[in-house]
């Protein structure tokens, strides 16, 4: 289901452009007002200007907590209003807990908020992941995040965390085709490329071109061309004075390096 | 800040309960009504029922989301209804990203929620802490979780991540002094014996001991009287018939045992 919406929208939008919705509260242009309505008129723009570049929207879900309840209202709309354009909405949540708890928060994005899939992070196993995969929708396994410091956790040990997170994605997505795929920072490509060889077919999303100072050629060059993955980019896009550009400027810039 | 409150609390209650407030949409009594405002009504009601009985009240925000943005406005309401008894507040959050979106959860948790605590999980390491330290909030790292599945990443390495993450939340607490404890399962006491030795004087906050099967004796009688903690339990205060008398129970228990 997420997977078909995905794979039109690449078809549509010509590109693996995931547009995130990252609302920072101080950096909403004056215009279109503050706080979760303004935040939430920003947002209507910045969707119908890239809508045609985009494959995928990716709201992250701190920025919308930052207004409360009426964050949460103005998330929900953008939820669907994404969704109009026809790309499918990854919920960027980073939720990971037991499972009693895991089955509150998969309602919460699936039933209430209605995402087509989610970001989980996997500290505490699979238990962390399975009821989101049991309420039907699509998780992105958090496997190799982009920042240095995450490193003193998931590159300890021999395997190393990340590819032990790997194992554990690959071998669920037996259990639930199609409803899998990983998290894989762009400021590692040595390290993908391990990743890339345990589950060659699992979906990527992966941030950390933009402000992170992540490198796609290098990311491609290690992985080759084949890896299906959707490049993420925020705060380069939304937060450019013409996001409609920066969209078609990034999508081709992506495309060139193989994206 | 959190640690007078909860030294405070302690002493009035004569215990060292936290009252786990996961409100189950279809586990709440009739008679308050349903959806959020029902689960709003059945925490009032639990929070004036367990007030003398509890050093800590901790909502975890799952069981609000599933409400959307209503779940938020009674979650805001629980916060202070709970915070009026005196007793501080734990959001169980188990909140994990890089420090520009960590930033952002803090906001909403400290300033948006006006929570005391909150609890955060390490994948990515120091960066999904420090943000909320930084804010001022007082942080438990989910260290060792309760769960068995998680073992495939806790367990993994030597020394285990659950032992590099006790090192990394006990370096950042020498920057941050009273500003952190561990998330420590009491399902675990052979391993809560090398973080009890890495960090004797951080708190922990155990889960575990109802539902979860967790063994307080066999805790203390591994670490020792000395180590401060506090003890959750959510569903066997919350649901019983007389959440007073089954906290007046519980704190008990977890006396007699030495918590």
């Amino acid at each position: 289901m997420f997977l078909d919406k995905l794979h039109a929208a690449k078809t549509r939008s010509m590109g693996s452009l995931c547009v995130g919705l990252d609302p920072h509260a101080d950096r909403i242009p004056e215009r279109f007002g503050s706080g979760a309505e303004g935040g939430g008129r920003f947002l209507d723009w910045v969707i119908d200007e890239t809508a045609s570049h985009a494959c995928a929207f990716k709201p992250n879900a701190a920025f919308f907590e930052v207004w409360g309840d009426a964050g949460w209202r103005v998330l929900r709309r953008v939820v669907r209003r994404a969704q109009e354009t026809g790309a499918p909405v990854i919920l960027d949540a980073k939720r990971g807990d037991i499972a009693s708890t895991a089955r509150a928060y998969a309602t919460a994005v699936f039933e209430e908020l209605k995402a087509d899939a989610v970001t989980v992070v996997p500290y505490m196993g699979e238990d962390a992941v399975l009821p989101f995969l049991e309420a039907g929708g699509f998780a992105f396994v958090l496997t190799l995040p982009t920042n240095p410091s995450a490193e003193w956790v998931v590159d300890h040990g021999d395997p190393p965390i990340y590819l032990r997170v790997g194992e554990l994605t690959r071998r669920l997505s037996e259990r639930f085709p199609g409803q899998l795929g990983m998290v894989v920072g762009a400021t590692r490509p040595k390290e993908a490329v391990r990743l890339h060889a345990l589950a060659p077919g699992l979906p990527w999303l992966v941030p950390g071109i933009g402000a992170q100072g992540g490198d796609m050629v290098a990311l491609r060059n290690a992985i080759g061309a084949a890896h299906p993955m959707l490049v993420n980019v925020s705060r380069a896009v939304i937060f450019d004075a013409q996001p409609r550009i920066a969209a078609e400027r990034t999508k081709a810039r992506i495309k060139e390096v193989g994206g």
